[in-house]
């Protein structure tokens, strides 16, 4: 930045971004020390997953307001992914997560090179819906160990079950359990009627907003104040642990790591960065559209991609634009990208005048925020939703919310994506088709069944086909064409009415070749009608010598022309 | 049968049937034995796939033409799978094809109850024309070797070239090679010449190309002779071996064989149980159109179920109904199913008097059949048709033609059915949409950019979209559309014309909710026209409060509707 544009940007928006990051700030300490703790390595590495990456979306990025850094969804994951690597090949879990981001960095790069934004697509809406409210619920159930100072781990239902059934003690640490669910149960209600009663203090709306989302730090620093004034009594309470940056550096850099390492979290990575990927956008967008502001899909791969790769060579882990420190980011009033990088230096300066309180912090806190922050991401509207619209899109939802508490994302990531492919080709493999006739002095052709009162010609049948023709249903065309023309007596035409049909690929060609090969053998002729415009490019390209009918533009001339030859003319098949 | 209906028979079709059957043993049985020695089985093996298979197939099956038995793409696909477990499970290649005979009926018999019959359509005309192109290529080239007496054997070109790398001599051994050779050419002469040749003779038509397609038993026949009048110098010469069903009797039953085998082959039963479903029911419908024949698709399941079976019982090997022998049964004027017992027949007569005559023909004799056999199915016709239609369509062809004569069978299929569906996503995430106007005085609104003359309103912009609307393009089109609204100015109503709509899931649903609420935000309404009858029921059902603007039946309605509203009026998003 020049010095007149830095001059110009501490007139302008400077202040605003100011009062954002001093309120990211608060909302962030907590959050990044349990997210770190989430994804099972010490709070230092949540701290320094807020510091680089930050720094580096606000140079490569697009969007004004969204905050990147770690997030609940992609600390499980990541969670779930180092922790057997690390086991099982003798690494850290600091060294597996750091070679975790910088994978995920460079697939991320792939992909903007490659232009393979688009393999978002493939997360369906039930897939993510399910998804989401899986891993909330796995989230949640993870931390009730924490809560309640069980000494059991694990980030599947499955793994959970097993550290309980091999665990020697099920009981409770009593202290422990009663600072955490006394800190679950002061979060819940902040969250529910903070914002409310300092609005009825006086305060404007968008302040008591605001100030409310801040109120956890209540809690943080009651908690703090409790360990460091009662010695005694918190003895036994598991606490946070470090969070000295001096201790943490320098980092583990993901190229120590042996091959193997690198490639046992390779398939990982490409579930971490289509997941951030696909969550960063739809935040980015969302907020976007609110200012007006154009996101750019391909930057903001390229955003997440330079923030990982800080996030790998500063010891973090995944990072991506997480939805509620974006939304804070966004109604404090963050106006520019800088925002993020005074976010990143208030970071740095709590750490350093706070860092030796905050390693008192209880665990079974920083397990209740954690508890409060994903439990909203359980929503019943997306189920409602998708039970009115499709129950067997809604079935998937379920199927992979439940794969995803039981047996972990990878598994149910891969078959909601195999199932939402295997769900569009079924409904894609019987189409729906109808039987159309002319209402009558109209342009106008309309299902028979539906509109009782149309027109046919006798010994011609029109069929309205309302699916692209493509391999899945290429026989089932033939089939169903020749079946309804045998049911009949006497057909000597059959117009297909292709206003649905979108694409016709090589099956579906060879599809129409071989009915119109069969209608010559039963003594009638196709023809096609109201063929889309690129597809009557291809077709003018390919050549229709095959076609024993002709073509017509409009539904209405095909009409009219069988109209005016009578039954009883030239039959092709003879 | 009851005697009745048996006489009724014996005076009707019974000549005809007789007939056909005749031919079809002499063209039968030494393509059995060359189809075993493809699949790496001894000639016997070959013979009782054509025994007990066929009679079962006419009591289940419901083509009256198809000629259920060993197939050439069939033989080398058992090969592949039997080869390497054979070898590393230590059991006969024998056992090993009976038990992947009877898990391919285990398969097709599930495929019938759970109406799987569908997955077919997975098989795409590209990955279809490939694969069995690739297929007779590598089958002709494995042939080579035993054409000119080489000691190398192989199933894929990998597998040859490693055989011949490691062999110690690539001298063709003389006299088989002459003999091989001699029989190509001669066979390849009689397939073009014969039937014109007999018909020079002075017999009909149809006459003439039946017994030109018998004519390969003359090689078959002189070969033998020379064998048996030439002790001396067919010495060295590799013969056919035992068909004597007396020395294979009884067969290895599959239920010895170990679970580990049945799991190894399990793969390959389900990609031989696919292949041979869907070469069998082609040839099944093409016979019956002919005949104007309705073919059940679930019946020619539960026939290739009991038809695999019997094999899988009585020491044959996978099959199914073949192109070349049903043709000619369907030329030889078969007119029942019972011609396929009388050819069973047939053939246990021709093995009992001549069985140890053919026991003698040179391997490489059989090679020569095979090669001019198969050679039949490389056809340029599809290669070129998909060039012609679609490049892309056209590369994924000669890829799993490469990858069936380089890797295989399992991999080429893997690879070709994912690739048809990545193909067929790509289409749809980038569909096709155009600008509409009216065609002044008309009821039609078509591509503004196509059709230079057509009326637009100001302030209505109109989008009529080419493709459903579904997970793989929910994103696309609310980038698309809002991207159309912020180019143009004042645009305050838009009208999406659903007309090639054909389906809209979850995500499409919520796509479109999204859209309806960015467009409020931009000032604008958002309105559907054209909606399909089942999507229309859909909505109603489902509420359409969601939609900022109306839905109308036509895009004429619309049209009207926004032009009797000036600009003017109530903006939705202020």
């Amino acid at each position: 930045m020049t010095s007149a544009r830095l001059r110009q940007y501490l007139r302008g928006p400077f202040p605003d971004d100011l009062v954002a990051a001093v309120i990211v700030v608060i909302l962030l300490v907590p959050q990044s020390m349990a997210y770190a703790l989430l994804a099972g390595l010490p709070p230092s590495a949540g701290v320094l997953a807020s510091l680089a990456p930050v720094v580096v979306y606000a140079m490569l990025g697009s969007s004004s307001s969204l905050a990147v850094g770690p997030v609940a969804v992609l600390a499980m994951m990541t969670a779930q992914a180092i922790a057997p690597v690390a086991g099982s090949h003798g690494v850290s879990a600091e060294l597996a997560a750091v070679v975790l981001a910088t994978e995920v960095a460079a697939l991320l790069t792939v992909a903007v090179l490659l232009r393979l934004e688009v393999l978002a697509a493939l997360l369906s809406a039930p897939v993510l819906h399910g998804f989401i409210a899986g891993a909330a619920i796995v989230i949640a159930l993870g931390q009730v160990p924490a809560l309640l100072g069980l000494p059991i781990r694990g980030n599947t239902l499955v793994e959970l079950a097993q550290a309980a059934w091999s665990a020697t003690s099920l009981t409770p640490h009593a202290i422990t359990a009663a600072v955490g669910l006394l800190a679950l149960g002061t979060l819940w209600l902040l969250r529910r009627h903070a914002a409310r009663l300092l609005r009825a203090l006086g305060l404007g709306a968008r302040t008591a907003a605001l100030l409310g989302r801040a109120a956890p730090i209540l809690v943080i620093v009651a908690a703090i104040a409790w360990v460091v004034f009662s010695p005694g009594l918190a003895g036994g309470v598991p606490l946070a642990g470090s969070v000295s940056l001096a201790a943490a550096w320098p980092p583990p850099l993901p190229w120590s790591a042996p091959a193997t390492v690198w490639i046992a979290l390779l398939p990982a990575a490409a579930l971490i960065a289509l997941v951030g990927y696909v969550e960063s956008l739809a935040v980015a967008e969302s907020l976007g559209l609110r200012r007006g502001e154009k996101v750019s899909p391909r930057r903001e791969l390229a955003g997440l991609a330079g923030a990982n790769l800080a996030a790998g060579v500063s010891g973090g882990f995944p990072v991506t634009g997480g939805f509620a420190r974006s939304i804070v980011n966004f109604d404090a009033g963050a106006r520019t990208r800088m925002a993020g990088v005074l976010t990143a230096f208030g970071l740095l300066l709590a750490i350093a005048v706070a860092g030796h309180w905050l390693e008192r912090l209880p665990k079974a806190v920083l397990a209740a925020t954690i508890i409060i922050a994903v439990l909203s991401l359980v929503e019943a509207h997306p189920f409602r939703q998708a039970w009115r619209w499709s129950r067997a899109e809604w079935a998937l939802m379920v199927m992979v919310a439940g794969l995803t508490i039981v047996l972990g994302v990878e598994p149910a990531l891969a078959v909601g994506v195999l199932a939402s492919v295997a769900l569009l080709l079924k409904r894609k493999a019987r189409p729906h088709w109808a039987e159309v006739g002319r209402v009558p002095g109209s342009d106008s052709f309309r299902n028979v069944r539906r509109f009782g009162e149309v027109e046919t010609l006798p010994g011609v049948l029109t069929l309205r086909i309302d699916e692209s023709l493509v391999f899945v249903n290429s026989r089932w065309l033939a089939e169903t064409v020749v079946a309804q023309v045998r049911a009949r007596e006497g057909v000597h035409d059959v117009v297909l009415m292709m206003s649905g049909v979108n694409d016709i690929d090589l099956s579906g060609l060879e599809a129409l070749e071989q009915l119109s090969d069969s209608l010559h053998t039963l003594g009638a002729r196709l023809h096609l009608s109201e063929v889309k415009g690129p597809l009557r490019d291809r077709f003018e390209a390919f050549g229709l010598g095959w076609l024993n009918g002709r073509t017509f533009t409009t539904q209405l001339e095909a009409h009219l022309a069988l109209t005016s030859r009578p039954a009883d003319t030239e039959k092709a098949g003879s």
